[in-house]
């Protein structure tokens, strides 16, 4: 797709400042490497500055400081990786799709569609639904019956949306990821098998949120599992049955959060990061990748139980053989060296 | 949705007993500390019991012992929980869906079709397909060729049964999941590249089982991959080609199987949890969370290999660096302090 | 389904050798334990030859050097684990679609739809498309605005390609994948919470690429996220956005590439291995299961930090607790027993 617009329309947008008063055509956006002629670029870090001065981009949002490095027009911002950000959908390529309900939908008579909203090819909606303005519902998309939609949601294609769910506005959920299944709630029945206990809550997203593709939030056993505004997740994440995971925190792929977690405010949950069920966890609290929380946390501050060393495989085995050993190595050392304590 | 059921009804659906003869009409169902009038509530757990006196509820089930606690309508039963478990049904909301073909589905004309089913919109089945009576098959799910689905299942929307599956009586299986997908069977060509193995054998699923949103389970090689009755998989479980996993053996979200394992009955998988390939792992065993069965297990038992404690990130790094040198650590141990055995 | 082959045409398209001259009919393949007459078998590895003398399958693909054991027809093969492979699609029973376009799918007027392509019931395809001869999509798989799919292609149902993916020939997608999905890119907006950045590049796949279910491939922040030819990758597989896999590299269930990771060439990643961000990892490189990678790789060989020895919990908690205290352990003996190099 082709794009043109002005780079003093840029600037205004962000909030910028530009140095010299040319104006010019900018036709995409690419890293300062790749960059060629007509694009706009950005210093994401300063490590990155050195590639300024071979940099073919007609435009550079930077801080100030590094106007010498480069032969083009400087784009002055403080946060040049957040106007990158705010500029980024000026060029997405993503169809808008154009309002209306797609003849082959199928949407129930007491469903509320509002304005300027677009449910795609296969779309089925139940009974009882309400779509805010705005939005748009992907191809076979399923909104199961007396569910929410807020306004500006972006839901893609294949995604499901189990009954009685509540989404707020501007949330974008990916394909494939299911919002509301059931939450993995069973008895023993004494028999040596299992009870299903059905799954009577629903499932609360705030505004703002973004889910990934293939990611799962099921509902609340009794009362509703919670996503705050803002929160974002990326693919493969799992959200269990009545946890609540507070304001805009982040959680990475194969996040897991098991039922019953009380996750806080701009937390950062890294790459197959996990917290086991019934704990709570503090604001501003990142786990690191492949760590998992066994304990409430507190206090904010980065944990980690998970990433040891990589080495060559069979030196791994063999210290992994003594990982078996620590107990009767720390007993043995235990009132010859280590005092008490240990 | 609005409930009214006679509290002498549910009393004698649970064969429990109460204490008054007061009949009330029970509106809902919810957590000790939740609950308003009208309300049923139980007790899970006993350390949840010192929320009785100030419970709302109009009826707690509960075992005998805690009625002066409580004061309203007591209804004893020897395990609560799973009286529970078998009320909530009562008050499940979601949809049971008007028997018959929605218009909209795609249903091969030699394909069988059993009294009381749901085929719901965008639905198709292809040829051969038996589908018995009362099962309900959710908006935009393929059912591939020769697959038959027993009675009474509950088949989310947008799931994918492939071809020559055999699904038992009573199974739920929630959106996004996956029956029948080839397991990754692929032979070195001799050129660096990869021969794909085509996979032949089936799924065979028993009776009673769940299975959870997003979660996989693919055909086998050659002979069948078999999830025996009762078996219950949480989201995002992974079943590879040719396992067998035993009656009632619960998995927990991210649990692996890896291709040819064989998993005993009413084993746990905790979240995460996972089996190498070709290992068999007795009956009655639970695998903690992140940990991964690496050799075969004849004994009943849990069984650990991961899950270190949480502690801060650069306490974490200190103590991982050491992890590195451990074999070095108990080698200048060695013949020092420690023994021969050691 | 009922298979009739002669053994004459099985050897003539194995390029194998057959020792008898009789030629019989062969009616299913299976392995040697499960043979039954009309059966072809194989040998795919030396420890399974003991079952060829019980073996009744009617011949058995071999290396030379086994006729004695096996009382039925030997068939000669340098590789018979690669000979079984390629023989292994004579015998799939899955459904090749009859070519044309199901009259529920919705095309765009402006797609290019090949010859002897097939679109499956409620296949959404949207404008500017084009995909090519042979290729096959099932039912209720969206794909996006201007994405290629080459020839040849086995596309399941319930697959989500977004708009512009440009995928090769010969590619298989099993149901549940998403491609192209936004990557995972957010900066923060300076209040705490998040500005999305919105992902302009697209997904470039190269041909004889096997995706599996419910994996997920995002598309690219500016520039293509890449999978090189021949990459096959198992169910649950995350890559991220900008990440580059070389050729014939293959990844097991969950395995995770975090975003602009580069992947060599014929590397291995085992079962939940992963790589963080960022990094470069070289050819023929081998990362053990449930391991990632956290530094780059530069030469060829096997990796771990994950796979600790699986014990009874009980013990495991304790060896746990001692590791926590590592570092203290480490120092206490550091100038007492250890060297400074410790």
């Amino acid at each position: 797709m082709a794009f043109e617009y002005h780079l003093s329309d840029i600037v205004d947008f962000l909030g910028a400042d530009m140095e010299k008063s040319l104006d010019v055509v900018i036709t995409g956006i690419a890293s300062l490497d790749n960059a060629i002629g007509g694009d706009i670029s950005f210093i994401a870090n300063p490590r990155h500055a050195k590639s300024l001065s071979k940099c073919r981009a007609s435009a550079v949002i930077m801080p100030r400081g590094y106007e010498k490095d480069f032969s083009g027009i400087c784009v002055y911002s403080s946060h040049p990786y957040l106007s990158y950000a705010k500029l980024s959908k000026w060029f997405d390529t993503a169809i808008i799709s154009p309002s209306g309900v797609h003849p082959s939908a199928v949407v129930a008579n007491d469903a509320s569609i509002g304005a300027n909203t677009s449910l795609g090819p296969n779309v089925v909606i139940e009974s009882g639904v309400s779509i805010a303005e705005g939005s748009q519902i992907g191809a076979n998309t399923f909104i199961g019956a007396r569910s929410t939609i807020g306004k500006d949601c972006r839901i893609k294609s294949n995604v499901s949306v189990y009954h009685d769910i509540t989404i707020g506005d501007s949330v974008t959920i990916h394909s494939g990821a299911v919002i509301g299944s059931d939450g993995f709630g069973f008895a023993p029945n004494g028999k040596g098998g299992w009870e299903k206990i059905h799954q009577l809550g629903g499932v609360l997203i705030g505004n703002k949120v973004e889910i990934g593709a293939c990611s799962t939030v099921d509902r609340g056993a009794i009362d509703d599992t919670v996503i705050g505004d803002g929160v974002i997740l990326d693919n493969h994440v799992m959200i269990a049955h009545n946890v609540k995971v507070g304001e805009n925190t982040a959680m990475a792929a194969f996040a897991g959060i098991a039922g019953s977690a009380k996750i806080g405010k701009n937390c950062f949950f890294a790459g197959d990061a996990a917290c086991l069920g019934h704990l709570e966890v503090a604001d501003n609290v990142q786990i690191t990748a492949r760590s998992y929380v066994t304990k409430p946390i507190k206090k904010a501050g980065s944990y980690s139980n998970g990433g040891l060393p990589l080495m060559e495989s069979k030196k791994w085995r063999r210290n992994a053989v003594i990982f078996g050993k620590l107990e009767k190595l720390a007993k043995s050392m235990t009132g010859k060296i280590l005092d008490k304590e240990y």
